[in-house]
């Protein structure tokens, strides 16, 4: 079997090299003859996979993207052919919660207060909200969530239901919570539309100290509202990751928020391979071969593998330590004020995503608590660590 | 043997209570009557030690200060009346190196620079400047220094020295250096006077990209030229601990200044720990009695023990993490930046200080090598971190 694979796919040789012969080729310049005699094709968002691309394709039985979008793939005329076809959903959803907590206790500390006196609203309860959502309620942190499909869907607002927080609607979540927090995809039309859900008039009626985080998409909110409010009454803030028009994006905008990073939440290292190992799984299956390679295999150790914490931090002392220790968005954000005035926005956004540092997650990190403390292993538990104790 | 205490000297107990009976009393609210019987006395800086404080004093033959500075103590006065006397020269010069060293750290990332293409220079070369000179080029970083009247008194100059960095001119200093460190008091007369040292001239003359650092004394340097040059030209950057006018500090400088803390750079808890124990040696000394308390007995436990660092980061990303785990100075700016918010600038400058949180020294850290990595160890030990390898 040959497998062709884009040469940006890490971990490519370990997860295909035992199932047939791998081909790497960059993503821009796969073109239709490299899948002439191919019998599955591997690639992220850069490759755009349709009539054109499949028009020498003989033996081709699957197609796999290492992404969680797949607007690059013609998924309907796969089935219709009879290629099957996955991505790798939810895949780097761990490294966007980290990103979310880190930037939380990074204001929390930034502004004076305290991560269990705020409730946190959650919209959209998908691969990241959902998981963040579970964090969040395992730190003992009150939440809120949002996610009308989802609702509809399954009834998830019945008691018992075994949800970590209760499913309201958004201007409900608006009013109840402090700190929002945006997971939408974006979807132009129906019932259930996301563009600007977040628009002018909803903007404009946030609370007073209320904290606003958008790792979701940028479309999902005004962003001329936002840059008014926090420019105006400045009595808001804003964390965002995701922007109208990336990557040429608002300065403006960008200058008033407390965290500007360039789409970057998901970035670690972790979620990349978990891609990779998402659809290698995928492919055994639509091979019916075993699938021999685990995802810890193809993890590198991580550059900081333990911290020893003894006596005298609170709680959310230690979990801004440990989380800070293993990811500061503050270099993120640093990075895209630096390149953008030195290249211009646009090409500072993509340079800062292009040269991204290699980052793990917070669960490659043991925290070891020399001393018992209260709540402390719980909260560090909760937010992904694995704790021990003496 | 009595012995009156200001009862916020920090382990007063612990190390004055072998030698005798210890009395603490608010340092503000020392008077002449707690003297009557008291044959030493212990104070920080906001007891004014003079001839009325001493005014019933019958058998007081020491008076100690756990401050670097001597400005509130009448040591004429004590000389004359055959009191002894002692402060604690150096007792913070760690903390402060330890807040130099990180806050470089900082800006390098930052602005994307590495330290070890660096040149530093340190003007004023005593028990802050020394160790600084001391740790940077331990860590193998290029450094210069400059103090006249060292210079005059020990002819530093002379190969051989010992010295960790030649001695040169102030100018010669500023001309080579991309980073300028100063370490000076605050001397109004004489021909060493270092009030605007850094004046008008001087800051003008700074090579683009220069970044100047001052954790000496706010009047060293020309507040408002820096200003100037930071919001004319922004070309340079500053680290500013010390200002002009204290508490109340020039807003508009602060709001252009990398890092803005409030006169904190020293206030490590091994440094107020160091002081106590350097004042209850002299005090041992003056009454002939055996010290038989030690530092290591003071100090507790610290909150953050151990890292252990595996493969995958660079010297300067290990250096900065080890650093950034035990202390953080981007936490003190916006503390201040939030308080002079809510309280004002005066008020909120002297609140920081006031509620400062127990910071540890980088000393206190166990930084574990996983792998044996390069120069990535000497760099460590040289910051000031206890290394240990695999
Ligand atoms: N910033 C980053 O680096 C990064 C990384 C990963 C994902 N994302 C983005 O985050 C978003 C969520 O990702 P995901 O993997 O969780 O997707 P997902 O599809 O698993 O979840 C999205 C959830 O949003 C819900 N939703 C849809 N319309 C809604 C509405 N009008 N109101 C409330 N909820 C609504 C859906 O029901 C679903 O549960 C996506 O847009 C994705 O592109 C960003
Ligand atoms: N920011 C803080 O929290 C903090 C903490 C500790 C000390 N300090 C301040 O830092 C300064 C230095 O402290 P130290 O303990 O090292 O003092 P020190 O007296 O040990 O050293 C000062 C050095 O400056 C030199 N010097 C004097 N005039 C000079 C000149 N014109 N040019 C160059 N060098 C000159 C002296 O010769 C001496 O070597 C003091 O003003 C002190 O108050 C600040």
């Amino acid at each position: 079997m040959k497998i062709l694979v884009d040469a940006n796919v890490p971990a490519a040789d370990a997860c295909f090299g035992a199932l047939g012969e791998v081909v790497r080729r960059p993503g821009r310049e796969i073109a239709p003859g490299d899948l002439r005699d191919a019998d599955a094709l591997v690639v992220r968002s850069i490759t755009r996979v349709d009539a054109a691309l499949l028009a020498e394709a003989r033996c081709l039985r699957f197609v796999g993207t290492c992404t969680i979008g797949t607007d690059h793939v013609d998924t309907r005329l796969l089935a219709e052919r009879g290629i099957a076809f996955a991505s790798a959903p939810g895949c780097n959803a761990e490294a966007v919660v980290d990103h979310v907590l880190v930037s939380l206790a990074t204001l929390a500390e930034r502004q004076g207060w305290r991560l269990a006196e705020r409730r946190v609203g959650v919209v959209g309860a998908g691969n990241v909200g959902g998981r963040l959502l579970h964090r969040l309620s395992a730190m003992g942190i009150d939440c809120l969530a949002c996610d009308p499909p989802r609702v509809e869907a399954e009834d998830l607002v019945a008691p018992g239901s075994g949800a970590p927080a209760d499913f309201v609607d958004l201007d409900t979540l608006i009013d109840e919570c402090d700190v929002l927090c945006l997971h939408t995809p974006l979807v132009r039309e129906g019932p259930h539309a996301t563009h600007h859900l977040l628009d002018a008039e909803r903007i404009a009626a946030l609370a007073p100290g209320t904290l606003l985080l958008n790792a979701g998409r940028g479309d999902c909110l005004d962003g001329q509202a936002l840059r008014a409010r926090l420019a105006g009454q400045g009595d808001i803030s804003a964390v965002l990751d995701v922007w109208e028009g990336e990557p040429g994006i608002d300065a403006a905008l960008r200058d008033l928020v407390e965290l500007a990073t360039p789409h970057i939440a998901g970035y670690s290292l972790d979620g990349k391979l978990r891609g990779t190992h998402q659809v290698t799984r995928a492919l055994c299956r639509a091979f019916g071969l075993p699938c021999r390679v685990s995802l810890d295999e193809l993890l590198p150790a991580p550059p900081l593998a333990r911290l020893e914490l003894g006596p005298g931090l609170s709680t959310e002392e230690a979990l801004r330590l440990a989380m800070r220790a293993v990811y500061d968005p503050r270099r993120d954000h640093d990075a895209l004020q630096r390149e953008s005035r030195r290249q211009g926005m646009a090409a500072g956004f993509d340079a800062c995503r292009a040269a991204y540092p290699l980052r793990r997650e917070f669960a490659t990190l043991e925290v070891a608590l020399l001393e018992a403390e209260g709540q402390m292993a719980g909260w560090l538990t909760g937010a992904g660590f694995r704790v021990t104790t003496a």
